[in-house]
């Protein structure tokens, strides 16, 4: 068997800020996602990047070392799993905007993906991270597809007045930075 | 945003041999997953590998290429997704033993995975394809758990027989080479 060099994971580390804005926002969905497993509350992970793997080097027993290798596009969405025996999809993003959240920022398959899951029962949503607002807010696929339809003849972006209308805000905190199962066993349980 | 560069899918290739031994196995599953997906049957995906990302050479501004990675352990299964609103997980895997199946090819924390996610409502289970026999099983996490908590003091594998008599034989196909699904929707739903 090989021996996968194996590296810290970088969702264990903590923050101690008095704020989580200056943290990674996937360092901080992952802290979360490590709380509720940690706390039998909900499986959830984020999906490995997809890489196209070219070039491997063999020479070094121990480990293999890829020497080259280009992103590919995700199928799916970043994160999914279950919680209370529901299946959890979603896809997380940031936007440095104060105003809007640009539609281009979510691929056409993950839309068609996050459409897919919820007709087969799914509870699927997008997280957007509004960092100069310290804003977090979780918007349900349906108003996903909705936006996502407009932007094809008409605004390119979700404003920040359609999330505030639409979308939940999620609470921060320092345990679970991005508390969206809060949301989800609010409203969608 | 990064162009990448897009690989022509390995799963949406066709296979035309009169059986399906000689293919390999994970198209075989990802045939089958493309299947149920494009027949909108169920939405179950493969994940990548998990890689370690070292080195990223820029100077092509179309395609970022990765020159330094490695394979690291995977923290969960290889797939999963929802039918029928429930969540599915599993791992594949292939030996060439006619007799047994080596426990060691499960990794620990996978265990613990599948047993996890089914205690969270989830319908987990390992797929093993003993190739020289054509033959694929379908054991359930229970099953998977008992056989592994056997290995740390007793026998490090699952006999043939064992799977005969515990495992679900899964049908072959063209259109779904592995039928899985069958199995669960006759017995677990």
């Amino acid at each position: 068997m090989v021996n996968y060099p194996i590296k810290k994971k970088a969702s264990t580390e903590r923050v101690s800020t008095s704020a989580n804005r200056g943290m990674n926002f996937e360092l901080m969905i992952n802290q979360t996602n490590d709380f509720y497993l940690n706390n039998d509350i909900a499986i959830i992970y984020k999906k490995p990047i997809p890489i196209q793997i070219v070039g491997v080097d063999y020479q070094r027993r121990s480990a293999a070392k890829i020497t080259e290798a280009y992103y590919k596009l995700p199928s799916t969405t970043d994160y999914n799993g279950i919680y209370k025996g529901r299946y959890i999809d979603f896809e997380a993003k940031e936007t440095k905007s104060k105003t809007s959240f640009p539609i281009k920022n979510i691929h056409e398959h993950q839309v068609i993906h996050l459409k897919r899951v919820k007709e087969h029962g799914a509870i699927s949503f997008i997280i957007v991270y509004f960092s100069a607002l310290g804003k977090i807010f979780l918007l349900e696929t349906e108003y996903v597809v909705r936006f996502f339809e407009r932007s094809k003849t008409g605004k390119k972006s979700i404003t920040i007045e359609e999330f505030e209308e639409f979308a939940y805000l999620i609470k921060e905190g320092y345990t679970k930075p991005v508390d969206y199962l809060e949301i989800v066993e609010r409203e969608f349980i």
